[in-house]
């Protein structure tokens, strides 16, 4: 090692927290170089020409801490987080890989239970972890167990879903409560008196989005608000379709534990993760269907209509608070959370 | 964190060393609880049915250290890696998938050096990265940067590659000279001074997949000799195939360097990872006519007919020795060289 240049930049925990800097770091250095049709779609995957029929990719690491949390663990969510990007493509996962990066020292109890949270998630799912890699490194160089899970499905013809698609006047639906998955995984590491009964919203959300697309094949985009939250992926949403977003602060599903937390914490529910919840995006004249389907499904019974897409050349995301007043929904700077996921 | 408890089994670099306690995890951690078609193979991918013919997909997670050594950095080995384990089921590679876990402190240079040999390796292989994941974790809880690819490639109708394929009688050829990624990696990793020329062999291998197979397509196993060398693959296709397998000393391709670089450290070339190179197993009547054809290739100007499949329900490698004598080739055990890939 040499010894540390304060003169050069350096990565910081702000570059991989879904937000500002983790989209510059993306566009200046991994865009850069690695520039492709795949990348250039700048969705959570990527939809290719196959062979025959379009395959949807998508990877992603977790290094969440601790590695066991209220309603879930590192192995279910590697399999979540993965299969949820794919799903958002509205394809059909088929397979999985997954790669671990163990610390020397890692105890074989816990590993053998982050696999069983691996193997319980893929088999609900329905989907096989089909390849896979070990690589242990020395104490002090890791943290227990880093999971990379690469996802791999089938998108549908007719289907096209993407980022770019979202239109003025389209609306705004979430599945379910915001926060649930980072509060709960904050209470556990942060040994917070409030975790009695937050557990996190980890879930595999296929079989909605399945549902969704049979009845609103119309629908233009999805995507887990997951890193960064809400307010994140609606601010990459708005940049990449060119478009503004109202949100109405009234129209917001939060859980009162989780409100309680943030305010205890500094936090807004707005930024912390979640795993088991998805945005729509589709035409006005079918947001109510839609709402009204996804509220049918188990995994969406707390949907909502929660907002407008607005012509807005800045592309600014904004929340009508209760009070009638409006506030700039800006993208994530800093950290707020690490290791959430 | 718990205290730490001794009286429980732990993980220590053997189960990521690629050798008999790797292969133990795998068997009784991670098929057991992960069992399925793709898992059951045990080749280095997983060969599948997909919507129209057959995908292969591998992932590897990079963890070298140093991050930078003569003849490459983990960018390009990160590319090399993974394409290599889809091309040696026969597979033309199709995509990357890239899912980067860097250590806050990284020096942005550093980060712009490696994301250059990727893009410079995925550029000659032709293969793009269409999907990928950045965590940034903190000081202390990672070491740099570690790279997880996934690859996914297409097999051609008519061709089954896979470890269990190995025949008595039938000949394994080497593409090259052995040890040269291991020792070039330890020579700059250790500082010692025998690095002047010997630069890793980390190169893609499809173009010489498809060469091979184009003339012999009778060829029974491909396999890249990586984390734990040839000894170590061997042990591997023998125990697939319930064969046995005697190679000769004399015939073993070990360049002057390396030779001296590993009796001065007390090493086993055999067991010292290579990244340009393959195994291959063949009948016994096209083994002449592969060796031509695998000489006439750049990536494999110096392969050699090394040994022979045996009937040996022991599925015992063992090297005859320029004295004349047998000694066993047993699986790696232990850690001979950590974090080498």
């Amino acid at each position: 090692m040499t010894p540390p240049d304060f003169t050069q930049p350096r990565i910081d925990l702000s570059h991989g927290a879904g937000g500002r800097a983790t989209a510059r770091l993306i566009d200046e250095l991994f865009r850069r170089y690695l520039d492709n049709d795949g990348l250039r779609q700048q969705n959570d995957q990527a939809v290719l020409p196959a062979p025959s029929g379009r395959l949807a990719l998508s990877t992603d690491a977790h290094v969440i801490s601790p590695l066991f949390f209220p309603g879930g663990d590192i192995g279910a969510l590697a399999v979540h987080g993965t299969l949820n990007d794919v799903a958002m493509a509205g394809a059909r996962p088929w397979y999985l890989t997954a790669a671990f990066i163990l610390e020397e020292g890692l105890p074989l109890p816990d590993l053998e239970r982050i696999v069983q949270g691996m193997a319980a998630a893929a088999h609900a799912a329905g989907v096989p972890v089909v390849s896979g890699d070990t690589k242990v490194v020395e104490r002090g160089k890791g943290d227990g167990c880093f999971i990379v899970t690469t996802g791999v499905g089938a998108v549908p013809d007719g289907i096209n879903l993407a980022g770019d698609r979202a239109r003025p006047g389209d609306r705004i639906l979430i599945s379910g409560t915001l926060g649930d998955h980072g509060i709960a995984v904050l209470s556990r590491r942060e040994h917070l008196g409030f975790d009695t009964d937050l557990v996190s919203d980890s879930a595999y959300l296929y079989p909605l989005v399945a549902a969704m697309l049979a009845v609103v094949p119309e629908i233009r985009c999805l995507r887990d608000p997951t890193r960064g939250g809400l307010a994140t992926t609606l601010n990459e949403l708005a940049q990449q379709s060119g478009v503004g977003m109202r949100l109405q602060a009234s129209a917001l599903p939060v859980r009162p534990a989780v409100r309680a937390a943030c305010e205890l914490l500094g936090l807004d529910p707005l930024y912390v993760a979640n795993e088991g919840k998805l945005v729509a995006i589709c035409p006005p004249e079918r947001a109510d269907t839609l709402l009204a389907t996804m509220r049918e499904h188990p995994l969406a019974r707390d949907a909502a209509l929660i907002g407008t897409v607005t012509a807005d050349p800045r592309r600014f995301v904004t929340l009508e608070t209760e009070f009638g007043g409006e506030r700039l929904l800006d993208w994530l700077a800093g950290e707020q959370l690490p290791r959430i996921c």
